[in-house]
């Protein structure tokens, strides 16, 4: 019908190519490290294993690294064409691998917040920031433990596997909005904290000011980028609805 | 197959059935509201139009009933069953005009901050959470003016609703996240300013802290429910890639 053929166009118009736009995320996720380190390194003394504010600096970079970058890396990967075919172990050590790569910077970023506070005598785990934050790891680790015993070890059954999918795919997107608002409201709060006694005060929006603002507004691109490009219907796995063929031999008891 | 038994039951052994999670989305709105209200009324000191604290108090207020709670049930009436057959113009007027009171308060909950800040002589927009806060208004107002000229105004061409509804799909869910990150990024910056000077400091984490966290993990919870439900394949209108017959009609210039 023409009003098929119409919708057919129109949504055509919108169809932009996987590989680029993931080109682009790339990019995007590269300037917000790279952002990120400049901020730590520029205005906030660079960094150290001290325990001082130098230490400190390793928590937003980790952070941005893992459970932002290579956690978004992680989970496109069931997104590109190539994995659609043949078989499925590679891939899946592949996502498994980036995800665990995420999640040990994203230990290792809170080891150095816990380690700044214990040597500065500040309290741990106050700030809404905090308890979002270490909510979004331990949601992390649940998925990542969870993951792993229903889709590389061999032992679950097809039946576990169909049901824990949709919940994975579903915590998969909430932990990247997670931790993207974890990002946001620290690197509001750390702006509040270093520019109070600083040269220049927050509401005089400094050089330091306006760089971190971006930073932040960049990493919100960023995830709302790859949470939308997580649930465009065209770039899906387009029987991933059905289990596949190694699943479908194992519930045949093959 | 047995494969597609597996995965049929083992899917349905997941169904929520939509209405009973809306009743329960709606009573978690409203438990933030009161929250919300119950922080700025028993902490905060109340509300007034004076210029004071008293009058910044309806920011969180309006922002949370407004940019969260009303913006989730707007986003949510095409996932009523009863809106999928029958004239479609009543529910697009309930959806408009829900998302039209979800502006509005969101306007006054922004006069709000502005004429606390102006009466207080603080410089306004200098905050990522200012930036993302006043960002995702403006893309709130886009939205709102580009539905209703594409879909409620009765000249826009088949092909140009085609066109534009997935991106009207994706912001609508792309707003509530900005939303939610920040009244998050704004609870805890408004909680470090708040407790900087007060009785307990943030770090000692006295009650009013433990309080407003939790109001931000419950704004955390609801707009993920809304969004995971929202993308939600079973709930959504099972025509929904295809044109309605209004649209099929206009096209073919019945």
């Amino acid at each position: 019908s023409l009003a098929r053929r119409c919708h057919q166009r129109s949504t055509a118009m919108l169809d932009v190519p996987f590989l680029p736009f993931c080109t682009f995320l790339g990019m995007l996720g590269l300037l917000c490290l790279a952002m990120v380190g400049t901020w730590c390194q520029h205005w906030r003394g660079g960094f150290s294993l001290d325990g001082s504010s130098r230490t400190f600096n390793w928590h937003p970079v980790l952070m941005v690294a893992g459970l932002v970058v290579l956690y978004g890396a992680a989970t496109l990967v069931y997104r590109i064409p190539h994995t659609w075919s043949g078989p499925k172990l590679p891939w899946k050590v592949l996502h498994g691998s980036l995800a665990l790569g995420a999640f040990v910077l994203s230990v290792l970023g809170l080891a150095a917040v816990f380690r700044f506070h214990n040597s500065q005598g500040t309290p741990n785990m106050y700030s809404l920031h905090s308890w979002m934050g270490l909510g979004t790891v331990l949601l992390f680790s649940c998925q990542w433990a969870a993951g792993f015993g229903a889709f590389l070890l061999p032992w679950a059954p097809a039946w576990l596997r169909a049901l824990y999918k949709p919940i994975h795919v579903f915590f998969g997107s909430t932990i990247l909005m997670l931790s993207v608002a974890s990002c946001v409201s620290g690197i509001n709060e750390k702006l509040f904290f270093s520019l109070k006694n600083g040269t220049t005060a927050y509401k005089l929006l400094p050089a330091e000011a306006v760089f971190a603002n971006t930073l932040g507004l960049l990493i919100l691109v960023f995830g709302v980028l790859v949470v939308g490009a997580l649930a465009r219907p065209s770039w899906k796995r387009p029987d991933s609805n059905s289990l596949d063929s190694r699943q479908v031999q194992d519930a045949l008891g093959g």
